[in-house]
This record gives C-alpha cells, sequence and structure tokens, in this order.
C-alpha cells in the first residue's frame, strides 16, 4: 500500500515539474504561520536542552559496543513513545565493539613524567610490558618521508598543528601506517584540536593491509610541543607506552527510530537526526546527543502543536558513526524501499544555527533557498551548496537530497572526542534554535504540496 | 658607605620636593630616546620567550620546597652571571614544604567514575583508605550556614561558579573550615575559574583553629554542575576521597637576585620582580616564571645596552609566594637598610601588557603617568591608582610605592594553578612587551634626577 501511494505521488511530482519553475515564494507565504509556531513553540523554553541533559547525565559517554548506548537507546525509545510518536523501534546493526582497556605514557627519559594520552580507536594494544623507545617527532608526513631511516625501532610523534579537521585527521587515522612503513614500533599524534588545556582528543583510526600494526594514540599539544622542543634542543626523549586496547567481536546495538507518519504519502519520507554513539570520553553531548535531541524535539513539537504533514517524519538517532558508520548504512538498506524525500543530520554541535548545507538538484536548491526565508527571524536560514552528514552518506548515494546544520563552528573542536565534550559547553538558547530550524525545515519540505525534486 | 649615600641622597630629594612641582614632562622628554632603544632591543626578537622557555621546559613546575625549585634557581644564577649582571645571588628563606602524594576521588553511587581532582595546597590527607560519603551540594556560604544540619558526617561540594577571582577564592581558602563547622568530612570546591576543559584547579587553602581539620580538594567545573543536577534530581551521590597529602618540616629556598649597581645612589633601589615558585601542576610558565623572566630580561637588556642608571636596579625571583610569601616578607626584612625607591612585580600573566598599578603620593603617581607616555607606542603606558603584589607588599607596608604590571587578563584565570599554565599560552611579542613596559618604567626611575617621592 505504501508503494502504491509513493508511484502515485510520484506521477503527481512529475506532472508538477513539467509545469514552469515552482513558485517557491509561495511555499513560504503558506507556511510563515506555521514555522512561526514551530520556532515560537521551541524557542520558548529550554526543554530541548534539559532533555539533553537528561540524557547525556543519565547514560554519559556512548561508545559504539558499550552498554549504556544501550541504555541510552532505551531510555529514547521509552521517551520517545510518552512524546506519542509513531512506529517508534530499534533496528539492530552489528557494530564495532573496541575497548580502551588501561593505558599510560610515561616520559622515562630525560626526566620521568607521565603524559596525558588517549589510545586511538582501533588500535592493538602494545605489547605487555608497553613498547620503550626514543622519540623521533615529525611535523607532516613529508618530513617522516625525508628522515624515514631514523624511525626504525622509535616512537614518531606527528606533532601537527591544527589547520582544518579534514586536512589534520590525516594523521590520525593513517599515522600508524606511515609510520609503521618507516619502521616504527609505535605511533603518537598531537590531538586533533585548535585549542587544549592539556585534553587529549581520541577518534578513530585505520591500519593498512600489508603494513605492520602498531599501537596509535594521541597526546596533548601542549605535550606534544614540548616533546619537539625537547628533541630539538638535543635532549634524548625515552617513552614508554603501553596500551590495552582490545577489538571484540561485533556487538548488537540499534538505529533507534521514532516519527509522524504522513497523511497523504506515508512512504514519503523526510528523515532527520544524528548519531546516538559517541567516544568513550566526556559526555558526547555534542557529538551527538545534541543533534539527536534537536531532531527528536524538532518531531516532538510538530506532535504536540498538532502537525501532521502530507509526508513522514522520521527521527533517527544512528548508531556507530564514531566507528565506522554501519549504523547509516544498515539504514539505508533496511529502508530502500521507502522514498525519502530529503535526509537531514545535525553533527556539528548544537551551537548557534546558521543554516543548511545542502546537497541536491538546482531546483531543489532554490527552493530550500525559499524555505529558509522563513528561518530569517532566528538568523538561521542560509542555505549553501554542498553539506550532509556521515550518517546519510549511504543514503544520498542513492540520491537522496541531502543536508546538514550549519552552526557557529568556533569551539566544535576545542570538545570533539574528548573529555570536555559536556553540556555545559552548550547553551540552552542556542540548541532551542537548532531545534526550531531542523523543525522548519523538516515540516515544509515534509507538507508542501509539491515534493522536492531530486 | 652605602648608608651615607642614602642620606645624601635624601637630602638632595628634600630640596628637590621643596621646589615647585616638576616638569615631569621634562622626565618623559629626556628619557624618550632610552625608552626607544629598551622598548626596540627587547620587542625585536624573542629571546624573552625563548629564556622562559627553556626555563618552564627544564624545570617545569617549581613548588616551594621541590628540588626542581632550587634546580631553577641555580641555573638562574648561573645565567644571570653569564649576563653580567652584579651581586647575583640567593637569600635563603625557610619555605612550607606541602606534598600531595597520591589522591583521587571516585563517584561510587549511584554510577562509579573517577572524577578529576586536585587537592589543595595546605590541606590535610584523609584517613587511611579515604573518606566515603554521601554528597551534599551548596551554592553559598549562605546556603551552608541555613542548611547546616544536613551537612553533618557528609562531603560538601561548593559548587560556586567564577565572579571574579577574589569573590571566588573564599571557597577555596575557607571552604574546609566552614564545611567542618557544619560537620562534614571532607569538603570539595568547584576550580576557581571562569572557563573549564575538564581541568581542576589547585591553590593555597588554609584552617582555623578550633575548627576540626578536613581535606580539602577541587573538582573540575564540568563535574561540580554534573554532580550538583545528580542531587537536584534527587540522586543519592556517594563520593570516596583519598588523599595522602603531607605536610612536611619547613625547607630551605632562596630569593634569587641580580642588579646593575646605581652609579649614583647605589643603595637606593628600584626592585622588579615576580616569583619563582609555582604550583605542583603545570610548568608555572605564566603563574609566574613569566614575571620573573621579563624583570630579568628588562634588567639584562639595560646591561646589554650599557645603561647604568644612577640607582641600583635589581631583579628579584621571590620564592613561595604561593605557600604563603615567606620570601616577600624576608626580602623586605633582610633589605630594611636599603631605600627602596619603587617595587613593581608582574603576576598577573605575561600577556598583553597594558600598563600599571600604582600605590604611592599623588605626587608619585603624576611622575609615574608621565613615565607611562614613553610606553605610548607600544600600548602599555596607562597608569591606573592601586596596585602592586603579593611579594612586594611587606616593602609596601613600609612606605615603599609599589606598583604591578597590568595586562589583558581575560585568560589568565583559564590557567592558573592547573596543568594547562603551559607555555604555549604565552605569545612572543607579548612577552617582549611586558619586559620592554618594565625596563621603560623601571629605568626611567631608577635613573632620573628626582627621586620618586613617597
Amino acid at each position: 500500500m505504501k508503494r502504491t501511494a509513493h508511484l502515485l505521488s510520484s506521477l503527481v511530482f512529475t506532472g508538477l515539474l513539467m509545469s514552469p519553475p515552482v513558485e517557491t515564494q509561495e511555499i513560504a507565504n503558506a507556511y510563515r504561520q506555521t514555522a512561526d509556531r514551530l520556532i515560537d513553540a521551541l524557542t520558548e523554553n529550554h526543554d530541548a536542552y534539559e532533555r539533553l541533559t537528561e540524557l547525556v547525565d543519565l547514560f554519559g559517554h556512548r561508545v559504539s559496543g558499550s552498554v549504556a548506548l544501550e541504555q541510552a537507546i532505551d531510555w529514547i525509545m521509552d521517551e520517545m513513545q510518552v512524546d506519542g510518536l509513531e512506529n517508534v523501534h530499534g533496528e539492530t546493526v552489528m557494530v564495532p565493539h573496541w575497548v580502551r582497556g588501561e593505558e599510560s605514557l610515561q616520559m622515562v627519559l630525560p626526566r620521568p613524567r607521565n603524559l596525558r594520552m588517549l589510545g586511538l580507536g582501533g588500535s592493538i594494544a602494545t605489547p605487555p610490558g608497553g613498547v620503550r623507545a626514543e622519540l623521533m617527532v615529525v611535523s607532516s608526513f613529508a618530513e617522516l618521508e625525508r628522515r624515514a631511516e631514523e624511525a626504525r625501532g622509535r616512537i614518531v610523534l606527528f606533532d601537527v598543528p591544527f589547520t582544518n579537521y579534514g586536512q589534520t585527521v590525516a594523521y590520525r587515522t593513517g599515522g600508524a601506517t606511515a609510520a609503521a612503513r618507516a619502521g616504527a614500533v609505535a605511533s603518537l599524534i598531537r590531538s586533533v584540536t585548535p585549542y587544549s588545556q592539556q585534553t587529549p582528543h581520541t577518534g578513530q583510526m585505520s591500519y593498512e593491509e600489508g603494513t605492520p600494526r602498531i599501537a596509535h594514540a594521541a597526546i596533548t599539544v601542549e605535550d606534544a610541543e614540548l616533546l619537539h622542543r625537547m628533541v630539538d634542543r638535543g635532549e634524548r626523549v625515552e617513552l614508554l607506552l603501553e596500551m590495552n586496547a582490545q577489538m571484540l567481536p561485533d556487538a548488537p546495538s540499534r538505529n533507534v527510530m521514532g516519527e509522524i507518519v504522513g497523511s497523504e504519502y506515508p512512504d514519503e519520507v523526510v528523515v532527520l537526526g544524528g548519531h546516538i554513539d559517541s567516544w568513550d570520553v566526556g559526555q558526547g553531548a555534542m557529538d551527538d546527543a545534541g543533534g539527536v535531541v534537536a531532531a527528536w524535539e524538532a518531531v516532538r513539537m510538530m506532535k504536540d502543536l498538532g502537525l501532521r504533514p502530507r509526508r513522514t517524519v522520521r527521527v533517527v538517532g544512528w548508531t556507530s558513526e564514531e566507528n565506522g558508520g554501519p549504523g547509516g548504512r544498515a539504514y539505508a538498506e533496511a529502508h530502500a524501499d521507502e522514498y525519502h524525500v530529503l535526509a537531514m543530520e545535525s553533527d556539528a554541535g548544537v551551537f548557534e544555527p546558521q543554516g543548511f548545507g545542502f546537497t541536491g538538484s538546482e531546483e531543489a536548491f532554490g527552493m530550500i533557498t525559499e524555505i529558509g526565508t522563513l528561518l530569517t527571524r532566528i538568523h538561521s536560514g542560509v542555505i549553501s551548496r554542498g553539506g550532509g552528514g556521515a550518517d546519510i552518506t549511504a543514503l544520498m548515494e542513492t540520491g537522496v537530497p541531502g543536508m546538514g546544520l550549519q552552526v557557529d563552528g568556533t569551539r566544535y573542536f576545542w570538545y570533539h572526542h574528548s573529555d570536555a565534550d559536556t553540556i555545559d559547553k552548550l547553551d540552552p538558547d542556542e540548541v532551542a534554535r537548532c531545534a526550531a530550524t531542523m523543525a522548519v525545515m523538516a515540516y515544509v519540505v515534509a507538507d508542501m504540496p509539491v515534493r522536492l525534486p531530486r
């Protein structure tokens, strides 16, 4: 039945496409009152922030494979039921289960000192008793290649200052392989962050087939710079790295979801959400409980206001984004028979919202831009080209238009994947505006007479 | 001999005082060229920053009573000799010797978790095995008084947001006594800082005669807020605090100093410096190695430029400021026979310098303000009323005019007394301008024909 409705709507849609360009201004005009209701209702209180606080306080961080993650998912389902969302359920996904275990890094020479560190996700353990070796410090992959013959038997530290995440994270993901190729016995990175208060930042790393696997960990910016200076001064630095990390068999987790079924086209879906897993540090408040809760509150508020759009609006908390994203892929596969009109993700923190980055056709971009004008009053209606999210990539690869919530990113990477990703870094009003921004965009796209073109 | 010179100069001074108000504009005009030479020489390189980096990298933190503190003092004397400073020496001072030992704080109920903490300086240890008790959270001394009957047998947490240092530090210094009076078995404070990345901040605390002594420690802002929310939500929180702190017998340390002996009035002294000790965390880079090095570089540059002022200019690294300030008091006592024209301290971080806070007579304030105009080109010549420093308080109490270097204080307390007080937080150009600011002020006051009036 759902399939029939889909085909029918496709025909309607095709008809519309053949008309002259849609008068998108009319969409904005038609939805201004509803948009204002959503914005008012979501920004007149701190409900989203309070729900987010409860989630992260009750369950703490929620790493892939952990009990806390599954407890958080159970709690979300219970709460979504209370909210009156429909089809609330979890969909099982097998996820990687990496556990950190005990770990430590000591400077042995020239002066004994403990260094703060976090093993990187997916790293192997060191041999029992740890790896003790002289330190070599490089500033780039290129420097390591030039000085490769010095790396044999050493612990290599990549002291690479943050430029942007995409560039700098290459040392986190690929540092162990590059160091191992040169014969290093372990590798360290300067944490991927532009700012530090002695806070190490973790995150996923990977190995390459055919290259020896060595332990890989992050140290603080402060210590990376200190060790670099010491070596530059001619001091011989010896480190002892001990890690007991283990990759356990894949564990069952779930994508968690709830929805408001569309009144006319129930199997046309606007999906919005974030990932419910986090790293095993801090509270995972901005990465990415905030994204899940902002999307959830957006849908919850539609329900509270009695708004049932023509198409289905579904909030999803995808699982295990941090450990390779099996949740996003499983969702795309399990829901391949539905027509996704739009996929929206928030995974850059729920700071001051600015708008969305959108990936889709020119025509769709025009419509989304027009809908964005409904958000001008809360300054979050700027639509830029290009955007999405790790959890909706698999959907987008099937042709679904995708968008990512864009926010003031000034401080996101100060906290990202660290113990400092806690609720106190977020502002209740900003979180509320993120929810309102997602609500207006999702509702209008789900309800407008014309289906968002691909 | 020195005494005779002092008396002579006093007579000269008295004569000048009886003349019409000094044409202070002339002082500035007369010293503009020399001031510019000092500023140029100190700001055209990063020598001060490099010396500071070497000091904090080689010796790390330098807590009162530690070997590292004395090694740093030895190194400073060696370097001052190399610089060609005169009368380089250390003056022995007995200092408190508190050692932290092993310490930990665990949330036992409702969910096991380690909490980052730092015992506060001077705290006693817990009994062996630690103190395990239910947590009580208050927002102020007033709230503790209102709810005093609930505190018996509890661990009391003062979750007091930072307003300014003077206000908020009252909970660090007096929290244990207030909690013990109400029958608490241990006390905790939210770290005294306006910003946190899960960084605890230590600092001195004190006990009161007649009140039981209980262990007293700081936790992070994040955890203080989390525990507060949990208790407000009705969760019963139990903590286990273990501290092995010890107050050992007083240890010998030294005030370290070097000088340029005055050409005309050798026993009239302009003294400038900071404290060479720090807390036992981070590198004590801004608190207060930076103050010592900025003053030292100021004097070193006078020497390098062949400037010998009429009066003696002396740089001092006072010891044990953090543990009650015996260094500053011992200096005032040991040098009571000298006429201190001016005492200048930098102990608010060597960030962008703005000027000085000055405590002295109206007439002296006018002169200092005029000298400040020589610093306008580096924007550090604003003189405000009131200022000094912990290490020069004893001198100032004998009538010596005093001043404290004022800097951009935006982030000082982010790092203060924490592991994040490291060299990377400072800017080489700003450190250079701090040294230049101190150099110009100290040189002109030491050399000008008229002695700064009291």
